[in-house]
């Protein structure tokens, strides 16, 4: 099942879930939710034309858990070694924004790159989950880009500026709950020009290990994202910069640089 | 003015201010607000004596960003200079506790600590706030606990498990709207002995200069927090130490240390 949050223009955003018309299964509409999608998925009969929607990031977490250097080919062109314990880092919620939406290039720093990732979504609160109730406490999973100012990353010791600035954590388009995470192709291309592409299998601590990690220190919430990582290929986005992150079975996730105003 | 966030047992969590009897001087009540205080002090007209609520954190932040190193005597304790630019990193919103709630010791860490700050409560949403603005997006201060895995901040690289674990962010014990940050005492006690003991005025950049930074990169909300650094005297924490942080003018924020469960 794939769950979006999008706005008609008129109302507040909502939950959604993408499907096939019946009558017409090429076309796609937005069945909406009931509420939020964490306490079980129900249809209030209302439903869109999906071209009428504007999809926006598929959750609102009150954090974004991210893991550094969690593919070795991406360690190794940072000028490391895979780290012994997993770097872990906080992107805050008001670096979030959705698919479609603009990434903006802020006058403090020289060089933004993008980051593709798999995101995962945790739909239930949950701590120091074992590993065995780590499938319990996914709802699923989507694209991410853990946009990041390099210069300052490299300058600044601790990642709070550098990768917790204002839409640094695009999410989308939407979150796939019925997905099997383990060996996923993930591309990233910038104006269509292929930039990354790895496969989940790469990550060198899965997900089950890192759901266990990032528990054992802290309560994670329902809409909560832990980002895995990104593979080989980082580079840096101009303004003007289409970049698209893309995971298999999932979707694609595409934003554009502009200026920060 | 002081602003608390309370609880009476039987009610949702409500904001107050606490303030003292016109009859009686010497008997603190808390005057129940209308809602939030960040749009304007509203008063609903329901009072209770201060013996009968227990204080909460009076925040309850979507992110505190956190400034390290912002004391040079504790910079030179850690065993490095101040830094060339401000290290600023998050602790999530489920790391918050409030005054008399426990700082919970978890299995993960062998050396947990305490780190006595003044902390910033920001009023507005704000961005790109220059110098002369930053008084409008001040709502006011209180008391913070940074409280540490030291052991974790040394072997993780990143600080988001050491320092963003659950409770590892006492706040409170309310926050002072009336107050002149610049040169206040600050001291840490570990059962009654004194720990830290600083002057906000030895800050390395003071509250202006780090709103003015951390807002050149982020957005802060209404409630948001800053923690401005602590001073010399960092140390342990052992389960059943009582630590208690006191910023002149504000008051002390005090809480015990348990095993995590």
């Amino acid at each position: 099942m794939r769950i979006v949050r999008f706005s008609t223009g008129d109302e507040s955003p909502q939950f959604g879930v993408l499907a096939s018309r019946r009558d017409q299964p090429s076309e796609l509409v937005v069945a909406e939710l009931d509420g939020g999608p964490y306490d079980g998925i129900a249809l209030n009969g209302r439903t869109h034309a999906f071209a009428d929607v504007r999809l926006l990031a598929p959750t609102l977490p009150t954090k974004v858990v991210a893991i550094g250097k969690n593919y070795a080919d991406h360690a190794a062109e940072m000028g490391g070694d895979v780290p012994a314990v997993p770097i872990v880092f906080l992107k805050p919620s008001t670096s979030v924004t959705g698919p479609g939406q603009d990434i903006e290039y802020p006058g403090i720093s020289d060089e933004v790159g993008y980051e593709g990732e798999l995101a995962v979504v945790i739909g239930r609160m949950c701590r120091d989950v074992p590993a065995e109730r780590v499938p319990e406490v996914i709802f699923g999973y989507t694209c991410a880009n853990d946009v990041t100012a390099r210069d300052l990353q490299r300058s600044e010791g601790q990642w709070g500026r550098a990768k917790g600035m204002d839409t640094f954590c695009p999410l989308g388009p939407w979150i796939e709950t019925e997905l099997d995470p383990s060996d996923l192709a993930l591309t990233t291309t910038v104006n269509g020009e292929l930039r990354q592409s790895g496969r989940t299998s790469q990550m060198v601590r899965g997900i089950t290990e890192l759901v266990v990690h990032v528990t054992a220190a802290m309560t994670l919430l329902p809409g909560d994202v832990i980002l895995t990582g990104t593979p080989a290929g980082v580079g840096p986005l101009q303004v003007g910069d289409e970049v698209a992150v893309t995971v298999e079975g999932i979707g694609t996730l595409t934003n554009r640089v502009i200026k920060r105003g």
